[in-house]
């Protein structure tokens, strides 16, 4: 059975919401951020990065969303949510890995800003560029990497679509007014009518 | 034809060598990074996020090095640069969301502070942590996440080795001395030794 390691409010929601959506036989496993539990021996015997989300396999554990998103995908064939053919494929991972490296990076600057240097003014400076940053990152969504509808990758419900919706959400906690952004809204109404989100969002304390 | 749009000593480099390796007909086309040509319309109009590589495929175009690699190993799957079963298949994702999400992005911090922050002092700061932490990655790439040979992920020579080789490109660039972590510098000397390499760092001007 798979196992979600996950924080409350993370952005572990995007693969919680996944295995929802997927019908997947899983077992939430809570490592609290707030308690720094990502940071003890029993998660790192884990997942040695110290990271949130991962997921457990009868193989070993994955890290990194996009590569949980994609094995959960791969792993319910009949859920349908792998695009088809190569070159979709390849738009689906690097829509994720933009979403990974590019914007979760940005909004990362707002909490995580002492990865990456020391000084609090430095922080509090990185702390003032997030809310732009993530603006530019959803006019480019908006007008470049997310199809005209209902969903991401454009008819089909994807893999790619609880990652989209996570970024509403650090959206939101940045302060950033997705309505500048009719698609991602849209796409966020279109997510928060699912079932599955539903659920994890509460099981999140979210909702 | 495929089309590997690339900035002489970018990272661009790994999806050029990993091209090379496969056998690939493409036609390379430099966008100078120096000469400010990712910002400049021709390019935009084939890759509106302006980021070197991207690649020109019938269907469109593709960015992000993660997306590209892997799309080029499909392409070619006699080449057999594709690792085997999903599990795997995740692992070779997930090293590659590391390497683009977290070690391209500390590597980052180094000359494009100006991403995340404003102030002369913050980029400054930001510069004064990069070796550290791509050490650090170095370390956990080292212990956790690279097989023991003779590639990155065992056995098998696999579309993730040109994107590793280019961390160590990194490291070199930031002063992180490879040689105080042995896998890495196996890799490293292993890499240099196939000609695929050499040819693509020499059309780079780098050797």
């Amino acid at each position: 059975m798979l196992e979600l390691y996950y924080s409350k409010g993370s952005s572990a929601v995007a693969a919680h919401v996944l295995l929802e959506e997927v019908g997947a036989t899983y077992e939430p496993i809570e490592v609290s951020i707030a308690k720094g539990e990502h940071r003890m021996p029993a998660f790192l015997r884990r997942n040695p990065k110290g990271r949130i989300p991962a997921l457990g396999t009868a193989e070993g554990v994955i890290s990194e969303s996009p590569a949980i998103l994609e094995y959960i995908a791969q792993s319910y064939p009949d859920a349908g949510v792998q695009p088809r053919g190569p070159f979709k494929q390849a738009q689906a991972r690097s829509l994720c890995a933009y979403l990974c490296a590019t914007a979760h990076v940005a909004f990362a600057h707002k909490h995580r800003g002492a990865r990456w240097a020391v000084a609090e003014a430095s922080l509090r400076d990185m702390q003032g560029r997030v809310a732009q940053n993530l603006s530019d990152c959803a006019a480019y969504l908006q007008k470049e990497a997310v199809a005209s509808g209902p969903w991401a990758m454009g008819e089909q419900f994807t893999y790619c679509d609880p990652y989209l919706f996570q970024f509403s959400r650090w959206m939101e906690v940045a302060e950033v007014e997705i309505a500048d952004f009719p698609k991602l809204q849209m796409h966020r109404d279109a997510m928060l009518a699912r079932p599955a989100t539903r659920k994890v969002l509460a099981m999140h304390g979210l909702i």
